[in-house]
């Protein structure tokens, strides 16, 4: 999918919301686990009840393989339903790769031709030559973490480097790597200030910005210094939204959750 | 497996080499295609002819996960095929992870208890409580990349922070962290120039240097700056041995090239 695309399908639902799926048998509904595929069930009923407020999924890689073999068969399963069912949707593998070139290229074939995700989250620390066998996809979004939005952010992302702060160069760095229109970015909603300066340097690009929710940042002042007139912002929450219930009813509440939100969004959206 | 123990297997071996199944369905001979699971016969042929040579091996996860779920089935017959055969061998999951810490956290549960590795490759740039998850676990190592063997760590890794080179700046932080003991680090054979600066910041802990091979890198020069009284290295080659030939006999040709570097490693063990 192409940003254009993405943007037409945030105005269409007047919502840029993402809905994280980091499924956790250990947080899921205990009656699923006796279903063949208690990870998909899950997401399939997550999916089925949100996808109406929302323009993204992003499965946290980690979750999935954590439960090894049968975590890697969801995760296919979760990608192909959404597909099949929504072909509207964007997808996110929330993966943060990075590595040498040729394994790059191994990383980025998996996400996006075995799997086929729309992108794939991507470390930075290893520079240029991992990055760019990612970008060389066309029609896929490579997402660079930027400025994160955990505490552990301050030990290397805020360092003050030759010039400015080490994040501050990773994304004008990252500009003039090969293909670097497919590039979105991490941002924090948890550091939502930085914002203003990091529209600065990348006016046009989409953020990806986890942290509303669980983690505390504030939807309004993500808008507030991140929005631009295309949107150019894709909003995450994850368990606030899939584990607001471990009722039979979860996936209702998790819809009502996701719409609660997607209102919080039209509004800022009317805005523009 | 323990630091201690991990020594102790290096002076009876002779030997600080790590092999990395970097396994490529592109790049193993095509008569291995027919089989119920090349990945792992090939892996199998690799180990039962280089095990000798070596202390460790490395399998590189992107190029499991590039194949999907039949990917991950082979990686973890490796593992348990190591660990049943040669349970002497120290494994290492070449993964480059890293993530918030419930992320993280399930990452390690992923590497260290789901698969059984000793040891997993984890990225800085995300910080202490991206780190600190994997650090947790009793007799496992979290290998931390510090500067990697590629072009691209001048990207990052080099630039100037507040005090000194951001690769050096990671290293001193991380010595802060809990468990920081479980600590090893990536350092690549083509900036061995670098070994003598960082071993004054860590004078003991174990390196994990990639790039010896088909990457350039000297083993002479990584020994002259890096080795320890106790070795403190683990020196890596993937391509070189794994596809040194595509004939029936690839494994014994891949044999011959690890014990060839095993029998420079003894000279170098016989200079401690």
């Amino acid at each position: 999918m192409t940003s254009k695309e993405l943007t037409q399908q945030i105005f269409k639902k007047k919502s840029f919301l993402c809905v994280g799926l980091d499924t956790d048998l250990d947080r899921i509904p205990t009656y699923l686990l006796s279903e063949e595929d208690p990870v998909f069930s899950f997401n399939k009923a997550i999916i089925d009840a949100t996808h109406k407020y929302c323009v993204a999924y992003k499965p946290n890689i980690a979750f999935y393989e954590a439960i090894g073999v049968d975590g890697w068969k969801a995760l296919k399963k979760t990608v192909d339903y959404l597909h099949s069912e929504y072909p509207e949707i964007y997808t996110i593998a929330d993966a943060k790769r990075g590595d040498i070139g040729n394994t790059s290229r191994m990383y980025a074939k998996a996400f996006f031709e075995d799997l086929g995700f729309d992108s794939v989250t991507v470390a930075p620390y290893m520079g240029k030559d991992s990055v760019e066998p990612f970008l060389e996809f066309t029609n896929k979004h490579t997402i660079l973490l930027a400025l994160t939005s955990n505490e552990g952010a301050y030990d290397f992302q805020t360092l003050q480097t030759d010039n400015e702060e080490l994040y501050k160069q990773v994304i004008k760095t990252s500009k003039g790597w090969n293909n670097s229109e497919n590039l979105m970015y991490v941002v924090g909603a948890t550091k939502a200030e930085y914002l203003a300066d990091i529209r600065k340097i990348i006016p046009e690009n989409f953020l990806l910005v986890p942290g509303v929710g669980a983690q505390g940042g504030s939807l309004e002042e993500v808008c507030k210094y991140g929005i631009t007139k295309n949107v150019g912002l894709l909003v995450n929450s994850s368990r606030k939204i899939i584990y607001a219930s471990d009722s039979s009813n979860f996936a209702e509440i998790a819809g009502a959750k996701a719409e609660a939100l997607q209102i919080q969004m039209a509004q800022e959206l009317e805005k523009l």
